[in-house]
């Protein structure tokens, strides 16, 4: 059950690191890739990333409220593309950071065991003390924050990386970040 | 989806609001009960709370082990009865705290639907956005934590009030508590 290590010193270290709290939908699982393919097989039409740069989520196609139904089916979160690069990128920064994965899923109570199922398979370097699922993000408190959505980092305290995406193309009171590799040499510099 | 009163004015009163963090088990869920009670189904021997004073978690009955396979069965969680005046308690809190459940389920994966559905049940005025599920407790960031675990206590940076449990019957570093009534009075003392 518990870390046998947990009160051993060398945890002191690990105790000491600067914590990220890393967003799972659009940060590190590929929302957008999933939409895109979800459409193409219910209506032949495929669409690209830049069509959907600047739309809400909830105006993404002529089909009003389709990606609530689609984030609402079982299996959507479960069947997410890994973000390009986000493995290498999350494991490289868990040398040098204590790394947080903060998924608002409340909203989607289906999502729960899919999202943790997720990142069994696609992250099994993180282990379950380090994984949390929350509402709003508002009481989570850790030296960065890297999401894609502003409701987010706005009330954030700690320093923030706004992880570009389709809903956010015309924010810019947030350090942009594009991909993974960027993400690494931005925190690396914080050292 | 939203809140549609998200942000009008008043939501900047609620967000002003001392904010407060509150563990599930054994302190609105009646683990001790649920427990006891279980034995009893299983063994014929109806053990008290005072038998389980003091007792560490895993070594509770003479069947070593016996709680980790309660807690990892079907429908543990989900069947919790709630702790006496818990409810009521928690209504009149919300009246000037921002409320959060914090729960560290991460370890019982088969739990988070459990204790979802739970909350649905018997505390069915919080709503998702206040609900959290985490691992350990470490970047969790409230005024107040109101918790039966010193791992949780310990490192937590607000106010601390520690819910009376059988395993903590030892520790004098947090304030104790020993039923709903009295979070109550202390946490208006504060106002």
């Amino acid at each position: 059950m518990a870390n046998p290590g947990h009160n051993l010193p060398f945890e002191t270290l690990d105790y000491m690191k600067k914590t990220i709290a890393i967003d799972m939908d659009g940060v590190i699982a590929d929302i957008e890739a999933q939409v895109l393919a979800w459409y193409e097989r219910d209506y032949g039409i495929k669409y690209t990333r830049d069509y959907l740069a600047g739309r809400p989520s909830d105006d993404l196609f002529p089909e009003k409220g389709l990606v609530g139904n689609y984030v609402r089916t079982a299996g959507f979160f479960r069947t997410l593309p890994v973000m390009e690069g986000a493995v290498e990128a999350v494991k490289t920064l868990m040398e040098d950071f204590e790394v947080y994965i903060v998924s608002a899923a409340m909203e989607f109570p289906l999502s729960l065991n899919e999202k943790l199922e997720w990142l069994g398979e696609h992250f099994p370097f993180i282990t379950w003390h380090n994984i949390i699922f929350c509402g709003d993000k508002s009481i989570i408190n850790t030296d960065y924050m890297i999401d894609d959505h502003i409701k987010n980092l706005d009330h954030f305290k700690g320093k923030t990386y706004m992880f570009h995406a389709y809903h956010n193309t015309l924010v810019t009171h947030h350090t942009r970040i594009n991909n993974w590799p960027q993400v690494v040499e931005l925190l690396k510099a914080e050292l």
